[in-house]
């Protein structure tokens, strides 16, 4: 099951910021619309006001078991009704990242970044869903989908600040900030 | 960049013999292409006398450092004119196994099945190359390319021999050997 994102002229998600965090940003887009497929989206042509990610809700690459049970028990599903904003997060990380055996960037991720730990203090509050890219050929190695309520906006930044504030981010090569509102049809 | 297979009427590889090993079986098809590409392969049209299996060359997932350094030092690359037999090893494993964490899978791929170890014992006679595919949609998980010389078809044997007697292969749900031989333009 692929999930696309695209960011276009329509959307049911109202783009309010596009921030380029490191590396080179995506272009400025009015709305974003997300899809899940059984095949892959073609990528689209390419077009200056327009642009297309894809990634795989695949299986967990570095948690343990007890972290695992942990986030069952602890994270919301995505779609709450109060999750009004969300955020879209794509990240590449740099051939050196790559480079390391998993036992390496575990030790990293966790051990000296604590990753895990640090997103388990904003649950449930915040949910999270991992998309993998890097194997898609994609021009990022995840998208990470970020859903909230408005009332928790401000611990929503905290967790971005802590995450960018590790050992693991610097192996961060480009990453684009991409913030949104749900367009309530019913309003 | 992308690794397609395509089994059919023409390649570069002629098939001697196709065997479901677990689950269902592939096509029979007279000759076996490889292909590289940057961009994936479209999946064919069902066809019942030829089919495409598409994989990724990603970075290691089990490997430890000290491995990852011995397999560096040890390993055959692809293409040796004297390795003229090869084998395409596709297998998906379990859903049991995906819901396992890395460290349960590790422990089980090497501290109980040696499997890191086992293909180290035949090299640098038998190169191997993995390529991933679960993330792509694809009916398997795992291809395994696998191209030696005819003197070594016996050593080959034991090789997939030892993998399959493993605790690890238990959780193998399909598994197809293919086997092929350059078709020699220059003879």
């Amino acid at each position: 099951m692929f999930t696309t994102f695209r960011g276009g002229p329509s959307g049911a998600w109202r783009v309010t910021a596009l921030s380029p965090v490191k590396g080179a940003a995506l272009a400025a887009v009015h709305s974003l619309s997300v899809v899940h497929s059984e095949a892959i989206a073609l990528p689209l042509l390419p077009s200056p006001t327009s642009w297309r990610l894809a990634g795989v809700a695949s299986h967990v690459r570095y948690v343990e078991r007890r972290e695992k049970t942990l986030l069952a028990q602890t994270q919301a599903g995505l779609g709450r009704p109060e999750a009004s904003c969300a955020a879209l997060i794509p990240i590449r990380k740099s051939a050196d990242w790559w480079e390391l055996t998993q036992e390496e960037r575990r030790r990293i991720f966790e051990d000296q970044s604590h990753h895990i730990a640090t997103g388990l203090k904003y649950l449930p509050e915040i949910a999270r869903q991992l998309y993998h890219c890097r194997d898609l050929g994609e021009p990022f190695d995840f998208l990470t989908w970020f859903e909230y309520a408005p009332q928790h906006a401000s611990r929503f930044e905290d967790l971005v600040r802590a995450l960018r504030a590790t050992e693991e981010w610097s192996y961060v090569e480009r990453e684009v900030d991409i913030r949104v509102t749900r367009i309530d049809l019913a309003g």
